[in-house]
C-alpha cells in the first residue's frame, strides 16, 4: 500500500530560508564587523565631531522653525511622486535657490542624496540614455555613485583614486560617449578630487563630468558655494553636480544641479525621481532657511575649514597620522579595527562623539577615527576635543 | 614649417557631451512622453484624487504638529547615517511602534520607500547574502523592487503577474535558495497580489517571500495593519515586508519589517541603510503621530476602501472599464495617452485632481486615469468627483 506509507512518512520540515543569516552573522561577529544602532537622546551632553552638520544649522532656530512652519502650511508629506502631486511651490523655490546659489542653470530635488546620485548616473549613462556610454568611476567614490554605476548597466572603468591621467587614458582608449564620475570631497579621508584637471581630461575627449559635492556644499568655494563652484565649473555645459541637503544644510534630501536640458531629462527619465514620493515639505523648508542663513553668514564656510585645519594640526602635532583636510572631514589612522572602536569609545567617555570607520566601509581596509568640524564650535570646544582625542589615543 | 601650421589649425570644437539629450527629447516629445513638473500651491481648490494620502492624515493637525515639534526638539535633520549620529530615540520608537502595529518582530526605518526596497532585496539576495539566491519577481512590481533586483546582481526570474503557479514552477525548477518579491497592492491597477497562495508556493520550496506593502498599510487588514497582516503572514519567520511612511501615514520615508535577525542583518549589510543620512526627525515624528491616530480611529481604513468601491461603482455604471479595487486605487482605462492627458486636464478644470498614467510608467502600454480614495472625503465630495470624471470622459 504505497499510498498509505507515503501518507505516514513525515513531511520534511520546511527549510528555514533565513538560516544563512545566522551563519553570516557569526562570521561577521568573529571578524568584529557587526554594527549596532545606538539611538541618541535629543539633548546629548557630548560634543559632536561625528555628524555632518558642518555649519551647525540643523538646530538653528531659523532652520527648525522653517521646518515646523512648512509642515503646518504644506502638510507632513508631499503626498505623491513629484510628477503627480508631490511638487509644491516650496520645492520649486528650493530648486531655484539652490541652482542660483551654486551657479547652475537648474536643480532638481530628491528625497535623499542617495537617490539623487542613482538618478544622475542612470539617466545620463543608462540604457535609455541615447546609446551606450562608458562610466569612468574613481575607486574611492561613495556607495551611491557605485550603485548608480551598477544600475546603469553601462560599460564601467574604475580608475585609481584622484588620478586625472588615468581618466584621460581611459577616455582616450574608449573613444566613444563617456561620463566621468567622482566625489568632490571623499567622505572617508576628507581629501578633495582634482576637479580642474578632471574636467580638462574630460574635455579633451568630449566626456561629461558628474561630481558629487555632498561634502563640498556649504564648506568649500566662495561663501560655501561648493567645490564645483570653487573649481570654476559651476554652470558649465558639460558638468553636472549632486549635493545633499542633509549635511551643511542641516535637513534631509539631495539635489542634482546642471544644465537645464539635463534637469529636464531627469524629470522624464530618472526612475528614482519618477517613482519616489517627493521630499517632505518640512525638509524643503529647512533647506531653504539654511541657504538663507548661509547667504547672510558666509563666514560659516571659512570657520568650519579653519576648525578642521586646527583639529588636524593638533592631532598631527601629537604624533598621529592624519590626512590634511581639504574640507571639514579629518581622518586619523588607527592601528586596527579593535583599536579604532576602543579609541572612539574612550573619546565618548571623555565627552566627544567621533566617527569610527572600519572595514568594509573603508575600501583600503585601514580603520580610522573620522572627525568632522562644525562651524558653531567655540575655540575652547575645539581645543578640549583635540585634547581628549590625543589623550585617549591607543599606544602606537 | 609644420609646427607653425599646426598652431594655426583651429583646434576642433569641443564635442558637446549632452547633445544626445536634445535628440532624445525630440523623440520623446513626438511620442507624447515628456513630463513637466506642475508645482501646486499650499491651498489648492482641487479635490485631490491623485495623491497617496489615503487616510487624509498628511494635513491632520496632530500629524503636522508632531512634525513641527520633532523638528524643534531633535533638529531639522538626522545629521548623519543611522550608524553614526543619525539614529535618535525617536527613530527607535517609530521602529518599535511600526513593528508592533503591523505584527512583526522588528522594523528598520529608511529615508524613503525606494531605499527600503533596494536594501531589502540586495541584502537578502545580493552577492554578500551568503551565496547565490534566485530572485523571483512579479512582472508588475514597482520600479524600486525592479531596481533592487538589478542591484542585487543575482539570478532573476520575472514571472507573470499575480501567478502563484508560475512562482511554484520557477522555484521547483531552480531548487536552491530563493526570494520571491511582490507588491501587495499594485500601484497602477490597484489589484492585490494573492499573498496566501504566494506564501504557500514559497514554503513548498523553502523560499523566502518579500512583500512591498506600500499601498496596503493603513488601508487593508484589521485597522489598517496592511495586506501582509490580513493574509496572516505578519511575523512569519520566512516573510519580510516593506512599507512607506509617505502614503497612508502622510509623511516621508520607508521601513522594512521582518524577523529580528533579518533586521539585524540589514543594519550591518544594506548599503542604502549604511550610506544614507537618517530620516529627518520631523518625518519620523509625523509618522508616529499618524500611527497613533490610526490606532485610535481604525475606521479610517474601512472608510477609504468604501470610497474606492463607490468610485469604482459609479465609473463602471457609466460604462467605463475600471479594475475592481482591492485597496484605495481605482484604475480607469483611457483610449490613448492623448485622451488620458485630455481627460485628466478636463477633470482638473472641473475641480478634481486625478492621476494620469501612460507609457512608460505603465508596463502594458495602456493609459489610465488613476483615482485614489481618501478616508476624509465626504459622501458629497465622492459623488461630485465621480460625476465630474464621468462628465469629462472622452467618447469611447
Amino acid at each position: 500500500m504505497p499510498q498509505d506509507s507515503t501518507r505516514d512518512t513525515p513531511r520534511p520540515a520546511l527549510r528555514d530560508p533565513f538560516a544563512w543569516i545566522d551563519a553570516h552573522h557569526e562570521r561577521r561577529l568573529a571578524a568584529g564587523l557587526v554594527r549596532t544602532l545606538r539611538p541618541r537622546p535629543a539633548d546629548s551632553p557630548l560634543t559632536d565631531l561625528a555628524g555632518n552638520d558642518y555649519l551647525g544649522l540643523t538646530r538653528h532656530p531659523e532652520v527648525t522653525e522653517a521646518a515646523a512652519e512648512a509642515a503646518r502650511r504644506w502638510g507632513a508629506g508631499a503626498t505623491g511622486s513629484r510628477l503627480v502631486t508631490g511638487s509644491t511651490a516650496l520645492h520649486a523655490r528650493l530648486e531655484e535657490e539652490l541652482a542660483a546659489f551654486c551657479g547652475f542653470e537648474a536643480a532638481l530635488v530628491f528625497s535623499s542624496g542617495y537617490t539623487a546620485n542613482l538618478a544622475a548616473v542612470t539617466a545620463l549613462a543608462g540604457p535609455d540614455a541615447g546609446g551606450p556610454a562608458l562610466l569612468v568611476s574613481d575607486e574611492g567614490n561613495h556607495a551611491s555613485l557605485i550603485d548608480g554605476c551598477r544600475l546603469a548597466r553601462a560599460e564601467k572603468a574604475v580608475v585609481p583614486h584622484a588620478d586625472p591621467d588615468a581618466v584621460r587614458k581611459t577616455l582616450a582608449a574608449h573613444g566613444g560617449r563617456a561620463l566621468a564620475v567622482t566625489d568632490s570631497v571623499f567622505s572617508v579621508d576628507g581629501d578633495a578630487a582634482p576637479l580642474p584637471a578632471l574636467a580638462g581630461a574630460c574635455r579633451e575627449h568630449g566626456a561629461a563630468l558628474l561630481v558629487d559635492d555632498a561634502h563640498g556644499l556649504g564648506v568649500l568655494g566662495e561663501g560655501g558655494r561648493g567645490a564645483v563652484h570653487a573649481a570654476g565649473l559651476a554652470g558649465a555645459p558639460d558638468v553636472v553636480a549632486t549635493v545633499t541637503l542633509s549635511k551643511a544644510l542641516g535637513s534631509q534630501g539631495g539635489a542634482v544641479l546642471g544644465p537645464e536640458r539635463v534637469i529636464r531629462h531627469l524629470v522624464s527619465n530618472a526612475r528614482t525621481f519618477i517613482f519616489d514620493t517627493g521630499l517632505a515639505p518640512a525638509a524643503a523648508g529647512a533647506a531653504l532657511a539654511a541657504l538663507t542663513v548661509l547667504r547672510r553668514e558666509p563666514q560659516r564656510a571659512r570657520r568650519v575649514r579653519e576648525i578642521a585645519a586646527e583639529l588636524h594640526r593638533r592631532v598631527v602635532a601629537a604624533g598621529f597620522a592624519a590626512v590634511r583636510p581639504d574640507a571639514a572631514v579629518v581622518s586619523v589612522r588607527a592601528p586596527s579595527p579593535e583599536a579604532a572602536v576602543r579609541w572612539a569609545a574612550d573619546c565618548r567617555e571623555a565627552g566627544i562623539a567621533v566617527g569610527c570607520f572600519r572595514p568594509p566601509s573603508v575600501p583600503d581596509g585601514v580603520s580610522r577615527l573620522r572627525l568632522t568640524a562644525r562651524a558653531d564650535l567655540s575655540d575652547r570646544q575645539v581645543t578640549a576635543a583635540a585634547d581628549a582625542i590625543v589623550r585617549t589615543a591607543p599606544a602606537a
